[in-house]
């Protein structure tokens, strides 16, 4: 490898080691064993990541770019489960585990850098990087309890209370994500979500 | 304590180190340890456990009966997150962790007996009993599965498909939950889903 892929390598662990240094701390030893468990990735715009019925074998560190996981339904739609900008972790969990076929397809959106860690890697750096086991914990339960309020969200919000929460939570996806992938994202058609647009605009306006 | 009242007390226990037992081990010390952390609690059917606006003091386990939580919308719609039968856990984690208030309700479907364990003693028994944070991590993990399954299903599945979903994955449901709340869980009417059930009925009359 030459310094330069050797140096961007190490910069890629950086990042990954600030995610996890919000958490809990590591030691240069522990950081030493990560660096031997994961492998970097890239992927360019539109380029899978994962398709519906293939195992979902690693789970992703997103370093750079951005990808989305999603179904696709008996009439073609697609319906997007999550988003994975800079600094956040994307996979099908069951399938990771179960090794079972996974329903998500996953792309990238962007031209996007990853960090990759397969399953008999993930076990044995929570054996021996004994606070990973509490890091997952965390980053699964806080994306549980976001998972349980967009559910509940999808079940008793309008059109237009999706889209200001999720402007409110999360600005740079509108920034980032093209419009008909924000409406999938909501569980709206484009239509609706360029009505519920006009219509904050025109009160903002107003 | 009565000598019946420590009896029952400590076999609620044994329910708990058996669910705890699927997924690590925990030694007699660790068990007993477990023991001093938690607390028991009656819930009459209907009584609350937790009110909208309120912090969520308590994770439960429920060694017996049968917990719901759900939201008020600003129409007065009830819809509901979660049941928890005997075996499963219940809690706002959001609001557990953060001591911000809840946007959830928690009550009794059926008369019901906790264990109950504050945020302090939490991070103590994780502290104290590391297998723990391993034990939650994949208890989690599969909640977090469940209910991302549930909002893709949400989201593309007909009525039919999902309630026959429910009744595979859950045929106690259907026995111990009445109509009402499994039309809120699903998401519809009561009259969609009482139409979805005769629409099923003659399918399988025919």
């Amino acid at each position: 490898m030459s310094p330069n892929k050797c140096l961007n390598l190490l910069l890629m662990f950086e990042q990954l080691f600030t995610s996890i240094a919000r958490v809990v701390t590591l030691t240069e030893e522990e950081k030493a064993y990560c660096r031997s468990r994961f492998v970097p990735k890239k992927l360019r715009k539109r380029q899978y990541l994962l398709q519906e019925g293939d195992v979902c074998k690693y789970t992703v560190f997103v370093e750079k770019g951005l990808l989305r996981s999603f179904i696709v339904d008996d009439k073609g739609n697609e319906h997007i489960l999550q988003f994975a900008f800079e600094g956040w972790w994307m996979a099908d969990l069951y399938s990771f585990f179960t090794e079972e076929p996974s329903p998500y397809h996953m792309d990238a959106i962007e031209d996007s850098e990853l960090l990759m860690i397969d399953q008999e890697s993930w076990e044995n750096l929570l054996n021996q990087v004994t606070v990973m086991e509490r890091y997952f914990r965390i980053l699964i339960q806080n994306n549980l309890i976001a998972t349980q309020r967009r559910l509940m969200g999808t079940m008793s919000e309008t059109a237009e209370e999706k889209y200001i929460k999720l402007t409110e939570n999360f600005p740079e996806f509108i920034q980032r994500v093209p419009q008909h992938m924000i409406a999938s994202y909501l569980g709206m058609t484009r239509e609706t979500l360029s009505r519920t647009r006009s219509h904050m605009a025109q009160k903002k306006g107003g």
